[in-house]
């Protein structure tokens, strides 16, 4: 097992009783001294309380505490939810004997229904009691839902010398699409930055890494993604060197950690990374790659490995942005599998349906109208999938 | 069985060998005299090559036949498949001795694989011969793919003491998404209209049926609706009040049709018309209701029968329109199960319950912000839509 400290951080997850079955349900993440705080949310119109409070909280740049529930998201549950993410956060504050508004919230979970937060009241002492600079999967195990594995990525980097570290922990299975933060995420590091670049900086990576992926085209109403410096290792982001070296190892950590929350996606036996390139400009690739990421069609078809590639191309086509069919080539993996618009026979189908075969792979789509390109990181649409969703209540 | 014939209209379908099944794959209708002839096609930018032909042929507002295949889309298929498709028009053009220009085409199947084309010629005698007022039947099955029945819709109206038909055939349970018209539709009628008249009509019945409706949230490279009119009947429709009688059984044909076309969507076992009301303007009522229509886990839910009203709630957060999620109402049927965007307790959600074990019923979102309202028919998403669609070509 790899080191998942952090230094500066304490964490820790326990079971409070909001799962049936028993399991961790409430986390915690608790800096020694005041950290400073970046932080990004859902851009869904309807948003959890716990999300309405720390977009308050945040803008201060500073925090001492995150606390963390799942098996209830606390969203759609008008103001009895505010005062319940209030509660929440005032019973860590009084336990840690920290400032209350320096105490984030986070809850994940089943949408609607209201939160039992004398559960959470009642379990705060032991979760303080837990913390532990190692408490990290912990922490993990407490966020999840749908999950099937806990998921921490720590990273070390070297500054002038000296190491740093980025450690995080994500959840997330379903109610997956790329529109700001997916899920929860968070994010530790030792290194002395300030709200206003760590922001700079959390947005860069959460764009090349959550907001890339998708499961199923749903986005989370509880979306969080939060990057926290306690500073303690004295490394200071002074000059763009300095701060793209941190950035390549944050990029690292989140990028691990969504490739993960896809290959861990719900009923997903496929992790499928379709980059559109030789786009017009940055924003209509990404608007291609997401709209094929995103098709049923394509995506059961991947689930059944069949090379379809006619409904990539069809998924292009609706994608709203200017194409002409008959430049299009497709690649599934290194296989040229269409060359302007029309496929390339069976032997090249015989080739790709190897490809589809592997857990893994890319496909390619080259619109051949300019130099620009993005990629979205998508999963199969399985049986399984119905079946976790049909059920998902009971 | 209701009589289906059209005045005016001869059809027939047969099987040509397309379909590995040996199933009727080959559908032909013929005007014995010219019929004016009006169409709406697909909004994908990747066409296929029957879509693209019938574009340039329909700019002259009439016709005498269409010949159309099931089990090969030919599309994708370059300048072959455009060769192909005249080809097609050819056969039946000189088989029924009228002008090649005066040909239709439609095509819808596989996407990619070149079209067989010397099947479909060989197969032209034996279909022309097969023509007969009552063949409507035999066209419906003969352009069946994924459907699990022939459709059918024929209604009777009257205009001045005179009486008039439509009668429509469709096809379509899978990359259904409205955008133009959804898959093949063709309406027959013995009014008598000219081409200008006839879009226009066509256009607004096909924006209150087919572009209302949403299987899996794919469009098709082929959807086309077409409308001819043989005139025979004698009817002309001269002033507003004959056009509205007209309209009103126009309507009512297609909107039966793409009900039906949901019923048979691919997996679904239910039908579910989801209303948006209480908007600021149709636009973005028609924009939640699509949204939540195609939402997957929305869907997946309809499916296990779970009054899981927060997934709606969080597709109408994501669909780009303006929303205050504290004033929203949802109700399930007659049910109300949300209001002010909070759930209204668990004597709500039993009786909800019970309308979803119902084949057929409404979710009306009130967005409480103005006077607007549109509605999307969608399905619920099945373990059967997977299987479906990940063994498609196989």
């Amino acid at each position: 097992m790899e080191k998942t400290e952090c230094p500066g951080f304490l964490t820790a997850g326990v079971a409070c009783g909001l799962k049936k079955n028993g399991q961790k349900d409430l986390g915690l993440i608790y800096t020694e001294k005041s950290a400073n705080v970046a932080g990004v949310f859902t851009r869904n119109l309807v948003q959890a309380a716990p999300v309405l409070l720390d977009r308050q909280r945040i803008a201060a740049g500073v925090c001492r505490a995150l606390i963390v529930n799942s098996g209830n998201a606390n969203c759609c549950t008008g103001e009895a939810g505010m005062q319940a993410a209030l509660r929440m956060a005032q019973s860590a504050a009084v336990g840690l004997e920290v400032a209350e508004d320096e105490v984030l919230v986070a809850s994940t979970g089943v949408i609607g229904e209201p939160l039992p937060i004398e559960k959470i009241e009642n379990a705060v002492p032991g979760l303080i009691e837990a913390l532990d600079p190692d408490g990290v999967l912990n922490l993990a195990q407490a966020i999840m839902t749908t999950d099937t594995v806990p998921k921490v990525v720590s990273r070390r980097g070297e500054i002038d010398g000296k190491p740093f570290t980025v450690t995080g922990v994500a959840k997330g299975a379903g109610m997956i699409r790329p529109d700001m933060a997916t899920m929860l995420c968070f994010a530790m590091t030792d290194v002395q930055v300030d709200s206003g670049l760590l922001k700079q900086m959390l947005t860069a990576s959460v764009n090349r890494s959550l907001n890339r992926i998708t499961v199923d085209g749903d986005t989370s109403t509880n979306d969080t993604a939060l990057l926290m410096a306690s500073g303690v290792s004295g490394i200071k982001l002074e000059n763009p060197g300095q701060q793209e070296t941190f950035q390549a190892v944050l990029d690292d950590v989140l990028i691990t950690l969504a490739k993960w929350l896809i290959k861990d996606g719900e009923g997903a036996t496929k992790l499928v990374e379709i980059t559109v390139k030789g786009a017009a400009s940055d924003e209509e690739a990404l608007r291609i790659a997401d709209t094929v990421a995103n098709s049923n069609l394509t995506k059961t078809a991947l689930f059944g490995e069949d090379a379809n590639w006619g409904r990539i191309l069809a998924a292009a086509g609706r994608a709203g942005v200017p194409l002409d069919p008959q430049k299009i080539d497709i690649l599934f993996g290194r296989v040229l599998m269409v060359e302007n618009g029309i496929g390339c026979g069976p032997a090249a189908e015989a080739e790709a349906t190897e490809i589809l075969k592997q857990d893994e792979y890319d496909i390619t789509i080259d619109l051949k109208m300019g130099r620009c390109r993005d990629r979205v990181i998508t999963c199969d649409f399985s049986i399984d999938y119905v079946k976790i969703n049909a059920d998902y209540r009971t």
